[in-house]
């Protein structure tokens, strides 16, 4: 386990943060949102980070890198339900030369729902490791 | 619109049923599968006609050849529930020179609970549309 | 086959726009957008349209009734691809005593993608149908 | 973090094994199965497990609980593709008065794909924690 970022449930301890409104398709049928549905939301919320910050995905990819997942975390605290807009909080750190950690903080009007952590590595197209563009350091939160 | 195949509800017309056990990811929150859910059903089988007769999708595309949906049509009768096993009945016709069509009957222990139907042309790598492969003519039903 | 309305490609025969952006687990293999995401941009559009108009689906669900899916037509015309932008133009019409029709066109910077239409019945909590809550009728754009 | 169980790369550690094949929705535009895709396998074995030791989860549910996930790990090891049959190894451990855990090895041919762990709760249809029902106690590995 790679994973050693803790996140909070403070929003204030996240630089960045993204608002996604849940969909019908994603509930199940226990009336709420599916637990597996979180991981897109995750991955929509990590693309809105890069795009924020001058690095869309799209052309992170055009230079030849994907950032694989290789670890995934998610505390499921209370659920969520139905046409709720969940404030997805985002913090970038745990830098290694291969590899990065991304925390999340999920709240819908300020309450806690879930926490979550991702790491990733630097992959070319055939799957191979490879350092982290110089780029993704600069991202990072300070004291992270 | 292109599609023209009038899939029936009789299993007797379909030359080829590939079983599909619904998943609780798949429900929603009106208690059954969700709408969406069948589109990927009706690939699944797709798929399993294909590999079933000697031409497994990942070497289709490895010749090169996407088999692109152009058009799906689907019509709910009958609520899809978790745990259910759900017999995809497929039939392959409606071929010109650049299109295919398939249509389907999904049953739950004989009881019809949705038809459908979906447009193919084979398209290469950037999307452009190509001649169909001579095999797929043999894969057709006859009489369709 | 219920579905009667005709989608257009020209944006201005829609009353209603709500945009939404791909998301990259909505990928496939073929590098775009997965044909049966649309299913799910098609309901998060009419779910936007309800709200918009004062009829938030959830309220409509509290209500005891489900709007459920009877049909489902979707022609793909040109791929979506990661990221992207996809405006849902979106109108309410064909409506009988148990049943009404959405028509859709997405777009892309002005550009034609996909159409399609979507069936509805009202069904109460058990899957009986019913008639349509009154409201539905007012939301119907006219001449249609 | 409640999560304890470390699940192994030894298919002989696991009790119970449940088949998928990889569907080409679950592929990404990295030509890969898409990490979220995986916690639906995850769930299916569970289901699966489930339904082989005498306690569909359908039933369980009739009962008025359901099982919540309270916490999900993935750890990636190698990336699933399309058309391949994962075979999900799967134990039951950890357990406390009110939650148990479940371990996953994925595999592929024997190779090892993947590890997961997810820690359950029970709760009733308001959400509220619940006792364990007896006889997951009984299914529970020994020495887990």
């Amino acid at each position: 386990m790679r994973l050693t970022l803790t996140p909070t449930n403070d929003p204030d301890d996240y630089s960045f943060a993204h608002p996604i409104r849940t969909r019908f398709a994603e509930t199940d049928a226990m009336g709420v949102i599916h637990h597996g549905a979180y991981v897109t939301y995750l991955e929509e919320a990590r693309a809105a980070l890069l795009r924020h910050r001058g690095h869309p995905y799209d052309e992170v990819r055009a230079d030849g890198i994907d950032l694989a997942v290789l670890e995934l975390y998610v505390r499921y605290r209370r659920a969520l339900h139905f046409d709720e807009v969940v404030d997805v909080h985002v913090l970038l750190g745990g830098l290694t030369r291969t590899s990065f950690q991304v925390g999340y903080l999920l709240t819908v009007a300020g309450q806690a729902r879930a926490t979550a952590v991702t790491v990733h590595g630097a992959v070319d197209a055939e799957g191979r490791g490879r350092r982290l563009p110089p780029w993704l350091a600069e991202l990072a939160d300070p004291s992270r």
